[in-house]
């Protein structure tokens, strides 16, 4: 009985490192899509959505089961837990790496955003990614150190959404209705995908340190643009 | 031992109205501060913000003591697990509704939406306020019943949004880039709210029904604008 509960907090750990690699993939595929308009890479981050659910559904039974049967204490209490708020963040990074995705094929082949604002929005790209991979990689190794890097980008993404606000908000742009719409939106949800990795790291360390349950969803500044 | 934890069983199921009834408080002051430029009302639904994330970690950390002190089996897992959850989504709708007032006290005195937008948008805040009432009733009686008039009210906040983003793209309106982006985020996070209020209305039927544990955070159509 106990050493069929130490393989399924062992499978649990898998799981969550297998999710997290898929979460940053998508990650790469959404950025990918939007900054090179690439339709092969927008429909494979939209597909990916739908396993990321399965993964989160897949995880979250697995940890009410052990809940229910296995009365975990301590450290596998707060894994467990931790794992259930992680599922869900995860999740909630993959539904935003496919919104990013279906701007980019909404407008497809022409691309989303436009030429003047591809600077910083693909900087805005490369901090999300390299967020996401960071993740990953924290959650394989619980190295907390990766924690504080995570929140040093975080911080580099909300400059460069409040970049992207002053950009957009300059009326002598020629930007069109649907041009400054997607700016909005992408600048939003590149930011957002930062917030969930920084509450993902916060997490893990909880899972760690047995800190507080308890993350707010917001990573860094107030959210707006 | 038992009476006590009984006594906090009840404690929670009372955390867990007080908030959502708070939550729609807030829902309410923000949709009042945004249709009507209402500066006092944008700033208690700012302030009220922090007290919603008070809340939410005062039911995280009675969670993780009855977990980790009472071994709770069945209904009672059920209902400290979706509380997990429910303190959760209803931060988050905490969060939505201070961006709202955010986006209200950042044009103030002028209002943040045009005049041609002002009424899709009116009824969008209408659906939200309802359906951030039906939440509360929903969680003070778990009657489930009110799960399906939430699930309607979401779809008509959905179809309202499409009519949002048909007005923004067409480009012989005249708005201003600053009205496009407050328009396309003040619809983004109503709509977000209704989200909301759809996963808390399957996780009050996952504790007193007892389905799946997982509800994915979109509850309505894809989620752009």
């Amino acid at each position: 009985m106990r050493e069929l509960y130490r393989q399924d907090l062992a499978q649990l750990g898998i799981e969550l490192e297998r999710m997290s690699h898929n979460v940053s993939r998508a990650i790469e595929r959404a950025v990918k899509a939007l900054r090179e308009g690439d339709l092969a890479m927008a429909e494979q981050t939209i597909d990916a959505d739908e396993r990321l659910d399965d993964a989160a559904r897949n995880i979250d039974e697995m940890c009410v089961a052990l809940l229910a049967l296995q009365n975990p204490v301590a450290s596998d209490l707060r894994l467990i837990l931790g794992a259930l708020r992680l599922s869900q963040t995860m999740e909630r990074q993959g539904d935003l790496a496919r919104h990013i995705a279906l701007i980019a094929r909404s407008t497809y082949p022409a691309h989303s955003i436009s030429e003047s604002a591809a600077p910083l929005i693909g900087r805005m790209g490369d901090a999300a990614v390299e967020m996401g991979r960071l993740e990953e990689q924290l959650v394989a190794s619980q190295d907390l150190d990766l924690a504080n890097k995570i929140a040093d980008k975080d911080d580099v993404l909300d400059d460069l959404q409040t970049h992207v606000r002053r950009l957009v908000l300059d009326d002598t742009q020629d930007f069109t209705h649907a041009q400054i719409i997607d700016l909005t939106l992408a600048a939003r949800f590149l930011e957002r995908l930062g917030d969930h990795t920084v509450s993902v790291a916060r997490r893990v360390t909880y899972i760690v340190e047995g800190a507080s349950v308890h993350t707010t969803d917001e990573g860094g500044i107030a959210g707006r643009l």
